[in-house]
């Protein structure tokens, strides 16, 4: 099952610089070849459902190990079975409409 | 790692009544036997993360098969490494403060 | 126009102890006199658009009067004109189709 | 208060084709004078917080005149005192960080 999700990772117990916490997010995106696009509150994110839950769960795990002690995400989970469909393709629509 | 959830699953395609859809959602936690809690917009799962997000990945599976072609769902993903902590737990610090 | 919104706050730059500020934002929808329910990972409120979210901003308000130096909050914001919903009617709805 | 906000919003009961709902919500901010940066699940804002609010809400009444009859959305809404941030310094931040 394919999925494109949107991930906002907010560490807590940190301080309020939370920068460096989520370059390494994008590490975590890049190392596991999954497809990503940065915006400014969070990240798009496709693939295969289990690969891209798991980079999710990487997220927290390397965020807990460089000792941040509480973290929250919130996820925007996408799937749908009636045709494919991309990050680039949802942007496209809009932006095709908008013209 | 344990987590605790907020999760609110939007099945789109299948007109506005979407209550017997967040029921089967339910049924698929309660198979699972993991600790869950309903809401007016949404349900607090708490249990090991892989265990929990693969009930979240089985609702996804089931609706679809029930012919939903398209679902968004929304989580809230809350873990921490200082100490242990439970629905009930946060549901209680906020009320004890509130007295 | 009605609307029934799920609220998470989560300030920032304040260590992992949030239950007094979670506390302080219930107290702003009591004072505004709104039909809240308190969760596990956030608060469901009900009322008029601009009331609700009147209170919504003075949550942000009140907490950097306390102090915190930045706040993320998620909200679950739903709105139909088709008929009239509570969030008693929601939970009830599933409840229904569970037994 | 300045506020940067990502909204997503999901029309309910129209079909699975959400594109030219999306479209009006850009025209909706765009119209506002907003600052927006479109995205693959939603749409970053950021501006004054009653205008950015009032931008929301005329998504919402939009739709629900083009004959949406049930909308849920999603925003994260971020605050902050410390320092001034816009949504490009918090994309160059992580940016930054990667290189």
């Amino acid at each position: 099952m394919k999925v494109i999700i949107d991930l906002c990772v907010v560490p807590i117990g940190v301080g309020v610089s939370l920068g460096s916490y989520i370059a390494e997010c994008e590490r975590v995106f890049l190392k596991a070849g999954l497809k990503t696009q940065l915006h400014g509150y969070g990240t798009n994110i496709e693939g295969e459902w289990d690969e891209v839950m798991q980079a999710v769960k990487e997220c927290h795990e390397v965020l807990h190990k460089m000792g941040v002690p509480r973290i929250s995400s919130t996820l925007r989970v996408g799937t749908r079975i009636d045709r494919e469909q991309t990050i680039d393709d949802k942007i496209r629509s809009v932006q095709d409409k908008l013209r």
